[in-house]
């Protein structure tokens, strides 16, 4: 019976979610590294973006989100939203049944790692900035880092605009920045999930020397291993179509469809949408 | 009996909502053309933008916030938000108690009068643009208009930034704009209420050959028209401070504030936050 529910919660999926398209970027890395997982996604897009949003109303966004994924009989939760991760993890781990994941520490450990001169650098939203959490995170492993984060709202419109290479984007990542050139960073947090599709952008103006990390690599390893160490790997490669990885969104599926499938190599057939605030 | 209800009538406020602090354009405009009136104005910042999402979302949102606003014992409604005139106002007309105003109609309006070689472009969000009711109110005044069309997405968060006069906002203006210029419009509707923010930007690029019709100003006309025939004007100077303006919003009240406080001469004290959800 025991080992009847172990190969049940096995073969169960993993639930990601993220304000919108931006977590896509980590679930491309999942299914790099473990890719007999299958995904159940969800997108928040009728209540897009997060970043700018108060901890509350994300906090409370969250749990719903959450609470739908448990509906889908997930087997662990990745928080893929780094703001969602800064302002309500702490909170929802404590609520929800099943084991969660978010993508701060572990972005936080691997520039812990990277760093040579003590100096990190953190771009994200508002929220995550003003949080403090990835300082809080480093400082808990060494307090020989200094951490200097900054908010660069303009950089999601602007992805979501598609202009990944172009003078605008160009111009306005000079700006956000230039403060951390003069400071001499040379590790350089990704913060926000949307950023690595302008990381040659952002690499071209850090310079060769400053290291970009991305957590979405290291939030996948952590998941792997923790699936490992309880036992949840699925060992059967997963089928493709209807049960294979499933989309939910919140509002515009079509256009979710459409961003989704230039991110993911993975053909995605459909998005479902489902109204979150009923969780 | 009547005539105290008529007086009650004229004395209860007009309600005002938007998707965020855009529609404060509007309100700035109600509160010069018409200084008697008590505003309450919601501005849903948990849920911002509205530009970008579907019809059926926005639907919703506005719904709830209409509801709200009945709550409010307001006497009208004005939908200071160009998507949610645009997609919402038609159906909720149907259900709401009190007369409700958007602000497309007025500006089709304007614009139609204002052409004199018949090409008239409109800038919106891609909910607006994409609904194309702009061409719908225009043409059914009259069919010898051509009405082009043009989302922005890019404006709001260059707004909301602070980028009022800014290279990065000129550029960005200069290429949205260049299929207008290249069409020969002489009249140019600034339909989404963010966008008289960037107003000398905009004039700068189109040139001084172009009007620029902002439907914020025509709108408080009409509504000021609608109250008098109904007999609805408040003939008593409004007291400041409680019993004054009243703001809501459904998240991030401080930062509202200092938007408010810096559009609006009238210093707000407080806005007060609710969840739009619940009605």
């Amino acid at each position: 019976m025991s080992l009847d529910m172990n190969l049940l919660d096995a073969q169960a999926p993993i639930g990601v979610f993220d304000s919108g398209v931006g977590g896509l970027t980590v679930v491309k890395e999942i299914m790099h590294q473990i890719p007999n997982e299958r995904i159940v996604y969800f997108g928040d897009t009728a209540r897009v973006p997060y970043g700018s949003k108060s901890k509350d109303t994300i906090t409370r966004y969250s749990r719903q989100i959450a609470h739908f994924l448990e509906t889908q009989k997930v087997k662990a939760i990745v928080v893929a939203c780094n703001t969602a991760s800064a302002y309500a993890l702490e909170d929802l781990e404590k609520e929800i049944s099943v084991p969660m994941i978010g993508v701060v520490k572990p972005g936080a450990k691997v520039a812990t790692e990277t760093t040579r001169n003590g100096k990190v650098g953190v771009i994200a939203t508002e929220g995550t900035i003003g949080s403090k959490i990835y300082s809080q995170y480093i400082n808990q492993i060494t307090k020989d880092i200094k951490v200097i984060g900054k908010a660069c709202p303009l950089f999601v419109p602007l992805v979501e605009e598609g202009l990944l290479q172009d003078p605008v984007t160009d111009e306005i990542a000079r700006r956000y920045l230039a403060e951390l050139i003069d400071i001499g960073i040379d590790t350089l947090i990704l913060g926000c999930t949307h950023y690595p599709l302008i990381r040659s952008t952002i690499q071209k103006i850090m310079g060769d020397a400053v290291t970009l990390v991305n957590p979405a690599y290291e939030t996948a390893r952590e998941l792997k291993e923790l699936l490992e160490k309880r036992n949840l790997l699925n060992d059967k490669p997963i089928l493709l179509g209807e049960d294979g990885h499933r989309f939910f969104v919140s509002d515009a599926a079509d256009k979710f469809k459409v961003f989704a499938n230039s991110i993911l190599k993975y053909g995605i057939l459909s998005a479902k949408v489902v109204d979150a605030g009923d969780y």
